[in-house]
């Protein structure tokens, strides 16, 4: 296991404990805070010798409590939960912050098993805030021995939603009753894309979210989104099943019908309807999830989340030093091509993402990969490799029965 | 100057001359039409010596004048236009000829400009009918010494207006009054993106269109549109004047007012709202084009069109033998994400080919480079040459005054 420390580059965003301390919400602002801490330094001073004397034992013992709670981020977390870690233990029952530390966790589980496996590399991480409310947390390790490119990004985001996205959701089938044209939401998620270097080994993505609307008259409507699949340049049956059966087993514990439904719309959603493929061979893909109860589908969508590194992982470690040839590595790249037409043309998060004012254009596009061809009328010869691939694309199959 | 002859390298599609021969409507349907053929040589054997000798002469020649039309074509175009030389021929003063002509043209002398310069490549010709009605020329070099991909395509196309068509036109302002929800409606153009290898040779694109729809009293609503414009990797500003001095010079002969009206129109067309960059450093765009009159707006596209060759290539020939650093090759790959970016996300002409069924996806995505690179976080360090240019992009000049 990496150590976490190892994990951390931060780039460029000022020294790390100031951005940690920020987040946390229990640093002064900068600069005119610093100002005012002066201001406080001097007061105290002016009191006498039992007001600074007191005043130093708490900055001592608020200190040692900054470090203990620093290093159980560091240890937990790629970084602090952009909520806080007292905010978030404070209403400790509440669904909304349970979801963000199994989002936090999932992106530091998978950041890790990524960084065991290539042990060059380093995750840059970067926290940003949200001017409308919230922020995230990116963390992208680029150009390593195993992996091409590879983003986990958190984002915890909360304000007034916006008249596109209400249409939007209205459109979905959501009676969204605002109260003056206003409806406050909240809404977070965990999602991630690896592009590996080696065409060997497939690209993975998935996504896991919550969100939450208050209506005019104070109830809240609540769902859950999300899923895992497998892009891969070539197929390999035994990895395509060990794949689909780890998802299955993570939705069978909670519902047998939940995994044939799931597959199918992942077949659905994920479908460049100009080339009449799909982006790769599926896994699972669910949306507006809000039954049977709060409480059972956060458990379907953790024990899904915690499925992440054991349906992938495998397949990285299998195939990672595999021998290819430059025809391979070609045809990997014209698939690549074909990931950016879905992502750009059709992905909803995508799109919703480049026309919401205010989002974090640099964490959207992560998923994009680090390079991607595109040939003119390029079409492999018949029961090729790459034709036997492009026959499962066009027409999906059945993995795991 | 290229012979016409080298550039012609048709891609699986059958004999040259019978795929002419088809377009041109001169040739019997295959394989029927060789069976219908044998029989009327039988029946004229049938009728004895005078008739045999009759038939004999006639088909010698119509053979002849089909050797001498072949001639031309090849010396004037890439392949036969769509709508067949006979016929543009019989309505050659109608203006929906005379513009097909102008794209058949444009596209000749456009691929004929780039073979010469990259002299170890050739065009691969593609002709492509469309079931619903007309067909194209597409026209690819790709992976050449000078060229990585550069793509000249015309389409001549006719059919009735799709629904999601007629809507997005009538939402630009159009009042297209249906007879029994039907459309007819007639759509020709010349399209092009040129991706140069070399990073000091900037990327073009080209395009110009003419449009008639036929309303349900009888009348036709028609118009044109189109545009050049240039997207450097690196900011060279005796180009971008030379560039924009030609086009200036091109609209000036028509009226004085059209260039920094259509400057500012391609500014703001080829915006990629999420980064807050223009594509590239403009050059002209218009669209809707129905005033003063079908043949002074006629005359001003082919002013246009015909200053395509002289506003681009000399700034190839300037720089395809440039040296490039790594560094520099990168940078334009990031650019050509860029590209990808606005071509997917934004472009009109993209989306709507996309969505639209029956439409020819490798001719649409032919303006795709052939490589592209994304990078996260990448910001150019200030004062450097990258740096110059995204200035430019992010607030447009003006280069001719």
């Amino acid at each position: 296991m990496a150590g976490a420390a190892r994990l951390f580059r931060r780039a460029s965003r000022g020294p790390p404990a100031l951005a940690f301390a920020r987040a946390l919400g229990s640093a002064p602002p900068e600069p005119a805070g610093r100002g005012e801490w002066r201001t406080a330094l001097a007061a105290a001073g002016a009191l006498g010798g039992l007001a600074l004397g007191l005043w130093r034992r708490q900055a001592a013992l608020s200190a040692a409590r900054d470090d203990e709670e620093e290093k159980e981020l560091r240890q937990r977390f790629m970084a602090p939960p952009v909520s806080g870690l007292r905010e978030l233990r404070r209403r400790r029952r509440e669904l909304r912050s349970r979801m963000e530390l199994l989002i936090m966790e999932t992106q530091a589980e998978v950041c890790r098993a990524l960084a065991d496996l290539d042990p060059g590399a380093s995750f840059a991480v970067d926290t940003w805030e949200r001017k409308e409310g919230g922020g995230g947390i990116s963390c992208v390790l680029q150009d390593g021995e195993v992996f091409e490119k590879a983003g986990v990004n958190v984002s915890v985001v909360s304000g007034l939603l916006s008249e596109e996205a209400a249409r939007q959701m209205r459109s979905r089938g959501k009676s969204l009753k605002a109260k003056d044209g206003k409806l406050p939401f909240c809404a977070m998620g965990v999602s991630s894309v690896i592009h590996p270097k080696n065409p060997h080994v497939p690209t993975m993505h998935f996504n896991y979210r919550y969100f939450e609307i208050e209506e005019a008259d104070g109830t809240k409507q609540w769902w859950f989104g999300g899923g895992t699949d497998l892009t891969p340049t070539y197929l390999n049956e035994e990895d395509a099943i060990h794949f689909h059966k780890t998802l299955k087993e993570a939705c069978d514990k909670h519902d047998v019908k939940l995994y044939p439904k799931y597959k199918k719309w992942c077949d659905d959603y994920f479908y460049i309807k100009h080339r009449g493929e799909r982006r790769g061979i599926g896994g699972i893909f669910f949306d507006d999830m809000d039954s049977p109860s709060k409480e059972e589908v956060f458990q379907f969508v953790k024990s899904c989340a915690k499925a992440v590194v054991p349906c992938y992982i495998p397949i990285v470690k299998k195939h990672c030093h595999d021998s290819f040839t430059p025809e391979e590595k070609l045809w990997q790249q014209l698939r690549r091509g074909r990931y950016v037409e879905f992502n750009l043309v059709y992905d909803r998060g995508t799109k919703f993402g480049l026309l919401t004012p205010g989002s974090r254009i640099e964490s959207i596009l992560m998923s994009l990969p680090l390079t991607a061809r595109w040939e003119y009328m390029h079409n492999p010869p018949e029961n090729s490799k790459e034709a036997e691939i492009l026959e499962v694309l066009r027409n999906p199959k059945d993995w795991v029965h």
